[in-house]
Parts: C-alpha cells; sequence; structure tokens
C-alpha cells in the first residue's frame, strides 16, 4: 500500500515512518470528472495522469471502465503509460464491472481494483432492494472475485455515515478478511461535520478486529464547505488515504481539494505530524491544467490556488516591513509553483528566451508544438508589444494542448456590430476536403453571429449551453481565453451512452475571435468524438 | 445582547432558549469589502444593509470609520436607516477612533463599538512594540473610552491562537470588567484547525471567570478551507456569536461564509442543537445582490450558493425515482430563495407581466426605476424573443441598481473587428454640458478599441486591471454581464488616502456594447467619487 518514494521531496532519508505516511488518491479523473461540463477525452486524462505522477501522487482513480469505452479506454492507456502510481479502476459489485476493470487495468504497473456497496438501511433496501445479509455477502463475493485478477482491492462503504455502527463494523471485517486492502468511508452526502466524522473514523479503528490489516481512506464533499475539515478529521482518528481531487471539482459543491489537504498537512506539520509525498511545487501547474482542460475556472478566493490567496502573501515577501510572521510556515507561492509574473517577453525575446521562459514555466513541448506556439507568440507580441506569463499559458492551452484532430480550420472571421447595427459576422473555413468556404451571418452580438455564420459553413445542430472569458488582469489588451460548452442535438452514441455535452476554448487580444476559436475547438472535439465512436461501432 | 427576534421565522414562540440562539455578525461591508476590487460605495453598502436587515442579520458591520470619510459616512448613514439591526463600527484601541465610530454611530438605534488589540507576544513587542501589561492596560482604557459612548462594546483579541494562553485570559477577564459585551476570537492567520480552535474557546470558557457575562464571537479566516468548520468548532465549545460576509467574500481565501454557517446549523439541527435569526429564504438573493455590486462572481461550485449546489438538489425532486433521500434535510433550492428559472417572459408579457415577476424575484423597484428597466426588457425582447430569469437580473443590475450620478452618457458604439483587420471604434457619448462628442479609435481587439475610442473623448488616464464576462448559460443570444476593473493614474484623494481602484459593470446581449458600458459605468463612478471628494474637501 505504502509506495516506496523515499526520494520524494517531503521525506527524510532514514526517516520514512508508515504510520505518519497520507496516501493520496486522486479522484479527478473520475469522482471531479463528474463536474458539470467537465468531460475529458483520453488523451487529456492520460496528459493529466503523467502529471499527476510527476507530482508525487500515490493513487490515481483513472475512471469508471464500465461505464463507457472511453473511460474504458482511459483507464487502459493510464495503465499503460504510468509506471509510479497505483492506477485504479472504479466498479459497482458486478462481475462484469469488476471483469472490464481488470481488463482495462492489465498492462498496469500496480493495479487497484476499487468495488463497494451502500451499508445504510436506506441503501440497502431501497436501492439495492436486499437484506443486510446478503448484501455483506454480495460485497465479500465482489472482494474475492477482484482479488482474483489483482493483490490490491479497495472497498467503499457508501452511506457509512447513515449505516446502523455494528453492521457497518461487520461488513468492514468481512470484506477486509476476504482480501480488501483499503477500506473507503465516504461522507455520501456531503453533511457531516469533522466531529462526527473524525467519530465514526475512530469507532471504527475501534470496533473491526483485523482493521490494522487495511487502511482506512476517507472520501468527503463539500456540500456545507466542510470536506477539508472533515477529510483531515479523518486523519486525526486514524484514516491513512485521502480521496481528493485537484482544485476541488466535482459534482455539486465538489470534492475535497487535493492543494487544501496537502498544504494543511505540511503547514501545520505541529499538528498533524503527518507526511505525502507530494512536490508541493507542482500544485500550481496542476492546478492551472486541470483548469483549462476542463474549462473550469479557478475562483479568485479558492484556498491555496486562487489568485488572491497567494498574491496577498507575495505582499508580505515583498515588504521591508514584517506584516504578519508567524511560526507557521506562510506559504509562499514559490512552496506552490507560482510563476514569476515579473518577467515580460517581446519579439526580440526570440526562440531561444521563449524556450527558456516556457521550461522555467514548467511546460514541456516537442518540436511540433514549439512551433506553433512561437507562430502565435510573435502575432501577439506584434500586436501588444509585450508577452506576459498569462498570456503565454493562454498561447500554450491553445497550441500546445489540443488532444484531438482538427475537422474544419477557421481561417479568417470579420464582424461588425454595435448598438444601433446588426451585428455581423463573416467566416472563411476549410473543410476536410480542403475546400475553402465563406459564409455570413447576422445575430444578437457579435458572439451570436458568429457562431451562427460557423453553423451555416459546418452545420452541427447544437445549444450554447455556457459562455465564458477568463479574467483578464494584465490590462485591456491582453490575451483573453474564452470557454464554450454545447450541447449538441445529434448525440454521440458509444455503448448504449449518449454524450451531448462537448467544450471548446480559444484566446485572442479580440474576444470575438477567441469565442470563434473556441467554437470551432468545440464543434471540432464534437465531430472527432464522433467519427471515434463511428470507428469502434465497426470493430 | 440577544435581539428580541421572537418573530423571527426560525423560532417558535416561547421556545426561545437564549443559550441556543446564535448571533449573525455580518462583516460584509468591512473584512468582505476589503476583497481585492469588492469597493463598494456609501449608497451600495446602505442598500445591502437594508438587505441585511430584512435576512434577519443580528449586527451588520458597517465600516471602519476612522478609515477615510467614505467609511464614516456609510456607518452614518446605515446609523440613521437601520432600526432593527445592532450597527457596529470598527476602531484600534486608540482615541481618536473611538470618538470617529462614536459619532458616525451617533443616530443608531443600537450602537456597537468593536475595538482590540494584539494578544500574541509577536504582536504585543514587533507591531505594538510595548510589554504585555502596558497592552493590556490600553485595552482596557479603550474597552472603558468606549463604553462612555454606547453600551454594547465588542472587544478582539487580535492572534489570539498564538497568545500566552494565562495572558489571553487574563486580558479577556479584564475587558470584561471594563465593560466589554462581546469578546471577538479570531483565527488571525487562517489555518487553525476546528479541534485546536474549539479546544480555544473551550479553554476561554473554562478559565476566564467573568466570561458569562460576554458573549464568545469567533471570526476565521479559510486560508486552508476550513473556516466554516473552524467557526462551527467554535460553536460547539461555547461561542454564540458567529462573523461572517455574504458568499466568504474577504481578503485571500476569504472570510467564514454566512451562507454555509447558517445551513450547516439549520441541516443538522440534530448535530449543533443551535438556531440563528435568518430568513433563509433570503440566502440566495443576497447573495446575487454582492455579487452584483461587488462585481464579485460566485463560482458554480460555492457550497449552498453556487450554480451546481442548487442545480443537482433540484434534479433530484424532479425526478420521480428517489436517489439520495436522507434523513437530514436535503437543501431545496426554494429554502434557500432560489426563483424557478422555468419562466419567461416575452415583448407580449407587457408592464403587469413584468412586475409581477419582478417581485417573484425579490426586486423592490420605485417608479422612475421600474420604467427604465421596462424599456430595457423591450429592447432584449426585441431582439431575442425570450426574457429569462438571467435577462432580467442583469437588466435590474444595469437600470436600478446604479447609485451614483453618470457624468458622461453612451449614446452609440460601433465596432468592426475580426482576425485580418484592425479593431475600430466609434462612439458617440454625450458629457455632462450635454454635448455630443464623436471619436473612433483602433485597438488589438473590439473592446480594446472602444475603450479607446472612449478615452479620447473622455480623457480619464487609468490601466484596466480586470476584464470579466459572468457566464452565459442560456444560449448565445443571452444578455452577458461584463465586469471591469480600472486603476486610476489620478487617484481620489479623501483625508490623506488614494483610492485608484473602480470597477464597473454592464449588460446586452453583444459582448462588445456589454464592455463599452461597464468602462462607461466604472469612469463614471470615478469621476462621481473624485467630485464628492473635492466637495468634501471644500466643506
Amino acid at each position: 500500500m505504502i509506495k516506496d518514494r523515499e526520494e520524494s521531496l517531503n521525506m527524510d532519508e532514514g526517516e520514512i515512518d508508515i504510520q505518519n505516511r497520507v496516501i493520496i488518491f486522486d479522484t479527478t479523473l473520475r469522482d471531479g470528472e463528474q463536474s458539470p461540463g467537465a468531460a475529458l477525452n483520453v488523451s487529456e486524462k492520460v496528459e493529466l495522469a503523467h502529471k499527476l505522477e510527476e507530482m508525487g501522487i500515490d493513487v490515481i482513480e483513472a475512471g469508471f471502465p464500465v461505464s463507457s469505452p472511453g473511460d474504458f479506454r482511459a483507464v487502459q492507456q493510464i495503465s499503460r503509460e504510468i509506471r509510479d502510481c497505483v492506477v485504479c479502476g472504479l466498479t459497482r459489485a458486478h462481475r462484469k464491472d469488476i471483469d472490464a476493470a481488470a481488463a482495462a487495468l492489465e498492462d498496469a504497473a500496480r493495479p487497484r481494483i476499487h468495488t463497494g456497496l451502500g451499508v445504510s438501511d436506506s441503501h440497502i433496501f431501497h436501492k439495492l432492494r436486499t437484506t443486510r445479509e446478503e448484501a455483506l455477502e454480495r460485497g465479500v463475493e465482489a472482494v474475492k472475485y477482484a482479488r482474483r485478477f489483482v493483490d490490491d482491492v479497495q472497498y467503499y462503504a457508501e452511506d457509512a455515515g447513515r449505516a446502523d455502527p455494528e453492521y457497518l463494523y461487520r461488513v468492514l471485517e468481512a470484506v477486509i478478511t476476504a482480501g480488501a486492502t483499503v477500506v473507503n468511508i465516504p461522507d455520501t452526502t456531503g453533511y457531516t461535520s469533522p466531529g462526527e466524522f473524525g467519530a465514526l473514523i475512530r469507532s471504527i479503528v475501534e470496533n473491526v478486529p483485523n482493521v490494522d490489516r487495511a487502511t482506512i481512506s476517507v472520501h468527503c464533499h463539500n456540500d456545507l464547505g466542510m470536506a477539508t475539515a472533515n477529510t483531515l478529521a479523518g486523519l486525526l482518528n486514524g484514516a491513512r488515504q485521502v480521496e481528493v481531487t485537484v482544485n476541488g471539482i466535482g459534482e455539486r459543491a465538489g470534492n475535497c481539494s487535493l492543494e487544501e489537504v496537502v498544504m494543511a498537512l505540511r503547514t501545520r506539520q505541529d499538528l498533524f505530524g503527518l507526511r505525502t509525498g507530494v512536490d508541493t511545487r507542482r500544485i500550481y501547474p496542476v492546478s492551472r491544467l486541470v483548469s483549462t482542460l476542463t474549462g473550469i475556472p479557478v475562483q479568485p478566493n479558492k484556498a491555496i490556488v486562487g489568485a488572491n490567496a497567494f498574491a496577498h502573501s507575495s505582499g508580505i515577501h515583498q515588504d521591508g516591513v514584517l506584516k504578519e510572521r508567524t511560526t507557521y510556515e506562510i506559504i509562499d507561492p514559490r512552496d506552490i509553483g507560482v510563476p514569476d509574473s515579473e518577467i515580460i517577453l517581446s519579439a526580440r525575446s526570440g526562440r531561444a528566451g521563449l524556450r527558456h521562459r516556457l521550461t522555467e514555466l514548467g511546460y514541456t513541448l516537442d518540436d511540433d508544438q514549439f512551433e506553433k506556439v512561437y507562430g502565435r507568440f510573435l502575432e501577439v507580441a506584434d500586436k501588444k508589444k509585450t508577452v506576459d506569463t498569462r498570456d503565454l499559458e493562454a498561447i500554450v492551452n491553445d497550441e500546445a494542448r489540443v488532444f484531438f484532430d482538427e475537422t474544419y480550420h477557421l481561417e479568417q472571421v470579420q464582424v461588425s456590430c454595435g448598438d444601433r447595427s446588426i451585428p455581423t459576422a463573416t467566416v472563411h473555413i476549410r473543410g476536410p476536403d480542403g475546400q475553402s468556404i465563406c459564409d455570413a451571418d447576422h445575430g444578437t452580438g457579435p458572439v451570436d453571429a458568429v457562431c451562427r455564420a460557423i453553423d451555416r459553413v459546418i452545420g452541427e445542430s447544437n445549444e450554447l449551453t455556457e459562455f465564458s472569458v477568463q479574467a483578464v488582469t494584465e490590462g485591456i489588451d491582453a490575451v483573453g481565453s474564452v470557454t464554450i460548452r454545447i450541447q449538441a442535438e445529434d448525440p454521440v452514441r458509444e455503448n448504449g451512452n449518449e454524450r451531448r455535452v462537448f467544450s471548446g476554448r480559444g484566446s485572442d487580444t479580440d474576444i470575438v475571435v477567441a469565442s470563434a476559436k473556441a467554437y470551432m475547438f468545440a464543434l471540432n472535439r464534437l465531430i472527432a468524438a464522433r467519427r471515434e465512436a463511428e470507428r469502434l461501432a465497426k470493430t
């Protein structure tokens, strides 16, 4: 269960104390991806998995293999490429699910199957329509079955908070006997408190006879704003694995936030006495990457990684005067990998200057990607003279982080609008056959007009469900990033599942051009997904 | 200390249990307003104060009177208009501060002065450069002095978490003896945990001999994502006042969130056994109002009031099938005042239909405001045929929530842009002398071009520090809301303070027109503030 990560930056040689090592189980790609509108494709998930591995995450929950071919392929591909982390696949307590997970995890160096069942009477009687004993048996069987394929099996006791305690203890004892190496105690409703949840974990430690043979994991939701506190209460009472997502993304009010737990443990060593294997300097770059790929912005006042959170602490360091110095380690932005935003580039920086800065910022690009980024860099430098860190992030996101093939290419867009005009847009688009098509349309505004013009060329009926612009803070001529989400009228069908929502992003100093790019991105992504689904249906 | 709010919707007649009544101390207008870019003017603060009063807040911390004439006037005006809530003014432990607060609170029905001092050695030695005994004396003197003016004095023990406990107890005992009615224990660094903070409050209850003569208050920050949990831990250990802000706004990662605490207490009555005087159906409208006036958006996954938080729960009610029913009260969106978003209006709805819907949504407009809103409503209805709840909110925000006089009026804007064009804008602006001025300029994009064109007319040098668009979710032809923040080159000077940052908002189906409106709003606000400062300087 414990990874051999002695070389981890947070642990001294010879000082490994297994009792004080917390396992970080990241479920950004599974529970986090259930955030409304977050949908990632396989390549994006693989990219994120690599970054999580570099960061020192212990376990990556890569997906729910039986749920869709896309999820299956993601778990499979991640299993093939990730070598250090445990790779985990979620299942219900059904043989079919476990078969799918086992198959997807086949090439993993360190596979884990995550199965489980409800343990509250409400779940057992109403959801599963069975008895306590039968449910217990089902859980045991699932664990035994999973153990045929892998040595590492995690068991979730769904709705543990409302279960009859004695029954819960019996279930946990039985599944551990059957071979579960980790038992996951979730706060399913998101309404527990640290005192209550800590007591639950404590009672499990005290009442499950063989609990020392497994690791206790906690999985908290943030409906009352207490996910982090509840998770830490679990650790204080004997849990040693925490289930988290980057930026706390997830359904409703989200999951427990990875960066909050990691930094709470680090800054309050005196209180918790626990360590993780995470390289905290990767926190900020990974936070940005997740935000970019999911299209979910990080609010300015997000703890740890929000713009206001670290802007203030840099103020403390810039001042000569000591403000609130503290015996606790104040979070230095450099501790979490926030780049020095003072560095500005211009066209004169050239390839070498750009390459150097990109490396500093933690981006790794192949030659092809670099050339695309360099080309955009020159365009932006030409328009606004200086190119700062935010502009670079937007350019890299556009040119080097696209994980599907573009079918239609936007060659030109022209718009006129105003409060007494009829907003009108003309677009020039090159199709898959190499033909350039030009068309125009009007709308209620320039963005509406440009999307309608694009629709006239591409003809993919959809409804826009979200349009947002990442706040620009570097001056009005800065590169703005637009995120668009569409709901396709004609969904992509995979294995009985329908996928309708597709997100797109685009950036430019011109917000209307950025919107056009974002809309094209979403449509191209939809078209690529449909083509892939059709290809799979034939195999 | 306890308000006579027997008629409060959350308390039954004859069942008032003072021991179980939690006082809500709202500091949105003081600590919350310190959020980067939040700056509210006096009229906006007064508007918010009225809404907080209607909501059942017990204490409104209206400002820091000695800090600026603007703050002084806000506390003064709120004192004059608010009748039910306690109105509170912040001070340092200086006579000058207390004099200012007393003067500002002069007309309040229920005034409170909030003073205090550091209690940690770090604060005493390095910040105050004095001794423990002298600091204690200073604190006692401040309370005695404040008691000359008001009967209700709150004392903050800054950095209590790092104070020598015995010293802390002595300070609290001394200030209560001197007449403090409330003692405020803040988590100054934002790094405490529920266990640690709860123990601190418990130790105060157990070690301060006269603590039963005062209410213990807690004031938590969210740097590690635990403000709500720490606050509730304080309540579980004997505190009976909580200091919160709407939407959890504030510096860095923000303050403890009002809606999270109130709804945690309400949904987990079984756990906490405590009540507030808050009408929870006001939570959502007040959240929206604070977001609008401060220009700080609420992220989709914000607990309680985020769009994802209540969208999901409405899904549970729409399904015939029971999903996760629970013995806890699931938060029904109607419980927190989320309007039924299904209602759509059109031009045919007429004045009557619009008036009815606005009342349903909780807006109160005078005739003048209603006519402006109706005019905009017809424009939008003409463009996009249907007008939904979000569109209405944007229209009301533009037309009925402007709390300063407009100097320059935008009469027309015309723009052309595109990736091969030079973005160009022409604007027609009517100035204070009634003259219409027309000018044009180019830029790196349409928004940049329109701002430069406006600059040519108005000539108020500034730098744009933020440009953001509220996510539009109702279709691409929906009304989009833009927020802009500018930093004036020539600051507004008041009483030795310099104010540079001004925010503006604007909405339209055309994002470029909305941006132009937002920029004009910010400039007009700046000009009005400068004019007001000059007027005061002459008096």
